[in-house]
């Protein structure tokens, strides 16, 4: 039987969880922090909803059940969700009448998507999300607020410099048609300037060529125009070209000059973010501010947070516009590659207990009871040791797992009503009475100090 | 399209969810308390893994490609897993090199199964898992010590009284053999004896009678001896009866005896736990100590935690032998009937910000964006309102999610550089220099207070 783990789906060692885990952590209050309000959806959604959102690029996990091969309750059957976005769009539509407005939510969970297995595409994964619905009315506070969010979980992550790259689905439109692309063609010359930073920039002349059957596009000019590189302020007076007569270009402007300036006032870095009009994200449903974050360092990875405003979500769900703005942070896709880089030093994480009460015999079992449960009750994480009767395993494993403090309970210990206590770091042994132990007023640490 | 939640997959409100983290906060702080280190698997095993352990009741999900239809990566498939405890013995199997042993473990994630749907039955839920598996050897301590653990759990958990009952795999064995059940049906008589608390006496005769072909089961006499309830000192007396010419009940009822000596020197209170013969648990790989738990006042729930000492979990994966024993707690089968019964008041809790943040203009966004960023640094959960410019609506937003602090800033307050500050319950209006917030050492509340 096969007990390795399966391509595409991760798991950690305890050390490597810890980390992890401590990055979840700060995800999560910083999101609480921002007024986010926690949701957990299932990770099961109807497949119809699915397939409805998921385009074909990405591939979705549908469910069978073995024994009964039974049909899936509902007619079109369940799978696995792929994002958390389109959850979202399900919940706030189910439950809008007991939901507040604005409704700001983080979702922090597993998606899957079927992948081919290869470096750096998971099929199981996290995403951490925050997201701002109005009903309605969203004012672009919302969009201010997500960026900051973005930009503070970075610094706190310590994941080094990173740049957050903003630009506009509306100005991004305006400009391919300014250069000859057929309305009809967005979606599709959208799709090729999205992979830009991928496929470089003759790959997307080629690209671009074929879609453009009458000849009508000037790529070249296109290109140069979006890959414009410069600061926030001279990226601003480069669009502003475009904006002379073009309303929608001076309606998303607008909003980039909005959110720049205010995002200063938020607290975000000017070393942060920039402009960048190749931004596009992939999904169909952004219509305005769109962005993505790359690590600057470590910029192969991708881009490991992205998001944008979205207004028609859950049009499709025959309900009401629910606009909204959000970020999702590709934890797996941050993490695991870092963790290959070794830059968290993982060997000095301590993962387990601060104490490990070791009984020599099993007559010693008891008074161990005792010890652990009064040195818990003083808030310490304690285990007994659950090998072998053997001192050696013992002070070994306690070693191992960097415990620094030992409490050995033999004969000698019982005959006296005392515990020895043992420092791993410097050897230094001292006896001290059970009783005292007992007195819920003495510190263990002054226990163990006085004696 | 249907956008309401999928039956047997449940979600919560965001109330509830706060009510669910809490309780999960507290599982995971005792069990690091107790020394357990946390890991996460995968939701996806391969299909033979989990056929191989599921037995014939546990319906498995399996899983399957949409888009490319294609062959799953191994001929054999991939699946959801059923519960945490198979996915651990492949964890340990696969990584023993690495972990250190006693592997004192838990872990804290949803599990699926295809279940029909059913009040009470759930096709995705939590299990909250803690298991302390050893390398060939693991002393008795682990069995007082998980079972330490989950007393401590529910008593901080505040579900109301509980009860531990407690067993022995060999004991009841023998019992079973000696009123004249056959080697051969052990497995069968325990499924039956499994259900008696469901099923009834009389229909575990039936049952009992159907499998006694040559009518050798003394099957009034057996339901007798395992139903006897006493004190644990009666029961033990009980069995002792048994145990004068056997040495598997002289084993097994000798640790039962020191499980339940050193369960009171470790804390529990004699009151949550006795011995119950009829305690089996349906699963095959359990050899020794048994245990399920109910609630006194909610015995309808069934069992909420349940485990046990398992010794040949892992042969089956051709590695060592890795003696173990674990707790489950069934979260969500505890937590969604309690909800229910709304016994924990979630109209009264809190679920959002501290504090929020009204600009009335979009003039006066800057303002509130700075404001903003000066409360979160003094850690205050903070938002800014993000619906549409009606002072009425922020207002009644904040009395929906119960925040009591609102700061309003319209032009008056620009003009002065001053923040309006509103107490929410109170009514009390205050206005703050926009130059106080800024100097770091000064507390919010001292602020609020002393304007």
């Amino acid at each position: 039987m096969k007990y390795n783990a399966i391509s595409g789906f991760p798991e950690l060692m305890p050390e490597e969880q810890v980390i992890f885990d401590n990055m979840l952590d700060i995800i999560e209050n910083i999101y609480k922090l921002f007024g986010f309000i926690h949701i957990e959806t299932p990770a099961v959604e109807r497949k119809s909803l699915l397939l409805a959102k998921s385009g074909e690029e990405k591939e979705i996990y549908t469910l069978g059940r073995h024994h009964t091969q039974e049909e899936m309750p509902d007619k079109d059957g369940l799978a696995l969700h792929f994002d958390l976005t389109v959850p979202l769009a399900r919940y706030a539509t189910s439950h809008m009448e007991n939901l507040s407005f604005p409704f700001r939510r983080y979702q922090i969970q597993k998606v899957w998507r079927g992948e081919r297995a290869q470096s750096g595409r998971y099929r199981e994964f996290y995403q951490c999300d925050a997201d701002i619905l109005g009903k309605n009315d969203l004012n672009l506070t919302a969009n201010v607020e997500i960026l900051t969010a973005v930009a503070t979980i970075l610094e706190k992550l310590e994941v080094g410099n990173f740049i957050i790259k903003i630009n506009h689905r509306l100005i991004l439109a305006e400009i391919v048609k300014y250069f000859g692309v057929n309305e009809n063609n967005i979606p599709a010359v959208f799709r090729i300037i999205d992979k830009i930073d991928k496929i470089g920039i003759d790959k997307t002349k080629e690209y671009l060529c074929e879609i453009d059957k009458q000849n009508n596009i000037r790529t070249e000019e296109l290109i140069r125009f979006i890959t414009y590189e410069s600061s926030v302020d001279e990226t601003i007076k480069h669009i502003e070209k475009m904006s002379v007569d073009n309303e929608k270009v001076t309606i998303g402007l607008n909003e980039i000059k909005y959110t720049v300036k205010n995002l200063k006032l938020s607290g975000v870095s000017e070393k942060n973010f920039k402009i960048d009009l190749k931004i596009v994200r992939g999904l169909d449903y952004y219509t305005g501010m769109v962005f993505e974050t790359n690590l600057i360092d470590h910029t192969e990875l991708g881009s490991i947070c992205s998001g944008g405003r979205y207004d028609n979500l859950t049009e499709s769900l025959g309900k009401k516009k629910l606009p909204g703005v959000g970020m999702s942070i590709g934890l797996s896709r941050l993490f695991l590659p870092l963790l290959k880089k070794n830059i968290w030093h993982k060997d000095k994480i301590i993962i387990g207990s601060d104490i490990l009460v070791i009984p020599l015999t099993k007559e010693a079992d008891s008074i161990s009871f005792e010890t652990a449960k009064l040195i818990r009750n003083r808030g310490k994480k304690t285990e007994i040791y659950a090998g072998d009767r053997s001192i050696k395993k013992s002070l070994k494993y306690a070693n191992k797992q960097k415990i620094n403090t030992v409490i050995i309970i033999g004969e000698d210990e019982m005959n006296n009503g005392t515990i020895k206590v043992k420092d791993m770091e410097t050897g230094k042994e001292t006896n001290i009475k059970l009783s005292d132990l007992k007195d819920k007023n003495l510190e263990l640490t002054t226990i163990i100090v006085n004696e």
